[in-house]
């Protein structure tokens, strides 16, 4: 039942999710609101950005999926957070955590791994994020920026998946999925996306877009395989980081299935 | 005196407000900041973001017109719109309501409500939000985007014009002005436009501009139809959504007579 | 010790700072947050935005620099700053000012003054901002747009300097530098930038990223002359506002010794 997806298969997620339209609620950091949005969007999801604990509750009973980043966070925002959350577990609907900067500090790791126990469908995360997270190490992160190479938190993924339930899908230079079982490697992007902020956590958003349409380990697959195909046909249309975003959203909104299968690889 | 206004009678109002250089002063969604404030400078107007309830009435004292947006409300953010809007009317200032996603929780429908009873020079929205603030409608959105046509809400755009006493405008494939009497439709703008976030955002924000410079109908038009213009010639340079956002504000920036006329159309 | 660097000199801070790659905390406006990010990675720099009290000490602690920026200011913000600065000077780490809209309401200045009397690195501004803060002029500026020349506030930078110990950076058409003795004209950039929202907000984070490898007089030249350049360089490549943002962040990643050169000139 862990068997890796074809192409096709993912392709098919695509399509399913173009059909949909799901609506993602985000709870996410300033820094990313904006190219999430555009994000979603062109990927054929329709985005809202929601944190007031007044409406949070309310706005996740007619979202299909959610999706919560720590980026920003501040306790009003937390408070919503674990809103809809608890909200969206009540109500079986899919939601996503990201934990920007755990590890970083106190506050932060404390907050993520609050978060992290509330049962999410997928953690999204940069190595050092999942390291921090599965209490295997204090420092590997820089700030947001992660100084460890995803197969050296491939271990820790595990462990968190275990322990929280959750898909763990962690992203650098090769990207790695685990539900704590099986392990699958997706082969996609380029190395100028870390030189263009928050496409981490769009790609959060994006993977939420898709539990919409699929169950969490295949949702987190068809997420790397298209955002990081995207990624992979837009870096090469760009000199520098400048123009990435844009050009993302657009090798988003023009994916086939063709374009997929080039430019994003799965393996065991 | 509900003539339509030509071509030129549009432009006209572009000049002065380029001429004016107005200072907008916008309390508006997390999201759609960065998008209005460089939508404002191509087109001629400087942009304030500010939302401390400490210091907005003084800002609106300096300002020459208010936009007030509440996709990512909040209470502090609430009581500081109100603050500013007792403000602007006590002034006798203009300012343009954008009621983002009423109808997607009973929060953000009250909130909605109660500053549309506030006098607005004008409201700006899709045909959901119309719908749902016009009381015609209760599930006519999805998040923030609409699922209803703008045709639809011509009718409910009339009400809340004559409720009111704000010119309204209602934004989709075609827009509508309606000041509960006279019913203008401006034909601009382009398909990818849904797909790139908080252009009907920017688009109130430009609307606030032209409220500096123009009685609230022919402000409203104009806005659309120099919006929709420079979504027009912008949409035709992109293969997606990605660049669109960029390309408006050139479009915006280089917008003259002869472009205008070419890509907005009104009728009665 | 006052010396005019040369273009090496600059160039080699660059060097340093892409070797070193800062991590620079920056609590920053909504507006800036993202394109501060984009072209902090740009750059060469390893940007994070946190904001929350609860944890701005210890990221100070982790931080190489800390770049504080009053855009949308707000009182638990502002509580954030104060300890953010606090932190930042009881461990000697260089800290830049950016004073947005000082001069507009009387809740912006007060703040901004009280922010400057606590021992800035650097203290970034337009001409406007500058007059206002050192006393010299009460209506110099239009919300958050200066209607000065920078010409005009180097009188009052020198003052500025002297009062507060921070190096002062007035931007405009001409760029200049004073520490209250010596004075330093930066002539780079072009007259497209005003029209893009947030360059200088960003400026400022690039001068923080800048006081990670250099003292406060050397690292605000190296940034004026490095971003400048690069924003000279992103025009020509533009035919209007829109694309300058991703411009400037290509022209910061591919930045070299003969492109500096070429596009920044100093003068006593």
């Amino acid at each position: 039942m862990n068997a890796l997806p074809s192409s096709d298969a993912i392709f098919a997620a695509l399509d399913d999710l173009r059909a949909r339209r799901p609506l993602v609620h985000n709870i996410t950091n300033y820094v990313a609101m904006t190219v999430s949005a555009n994000m979603l969007l062109a990927l054929g999801a329709s985005p809202a950005m929601v944190h007031a604990v007044e409406e949070v509750e309310d706005f996740v009973a007619i979202s299909d999926a959610v999706a919560v980043n720590i980026g920003t966070l501040s306790p009003p925002w937390v408070s919503a957070m674990q809103s809809a959350v608890a909200r969206a577990n009540a109500l079986g609907k899919p939601w996503v955590l990201d934990p920007v900067g755990c590890g970083a500090t106190p506050y932060r790791t404390r907050v993520a791994a609050e978060l992290a126990g509330l049962a999410p469908s997928v953690i999204r995360a940069n190595a050092g994020e999942v390291l921090s997270l599965a209490g295997a190490a204090q420092d590997a992160g820089k700030g947001v920026d992660s100084l460890a190479a995803a197969e050296d938190a491939v271990g820790a993924a595990e462990t968190l998946a275990r322990r929280t339930g959750a898909v763990v899908a962690v992203t650098g230079a090769v990207d790695y999925v685990s539900d704590g079982e099986s392990r699958v490697a997706v082969e996609a992007g380029h190395a100028l996306m870390p030189l263009s902020t928050a496409l981490g956590c769009a790609l959060s958003a994006v993977t939420a877009a898709f539990t919409a349409v699929r169950p969490p380990r295949e949702a987190a697959i068809a997420a790397l395989a298209v955002f990081g195909a995207a990624g992979s046909v837009a870096a090469q249309r760009c000199g520098g980081p400048g123009h990435l975003p844009a050009e993302i959203c657009d090798a988003l909104y023009a994916m086939d299935r063709a374009t997929l299968a080039r430019h994003a690889r799965l393996a065991d």
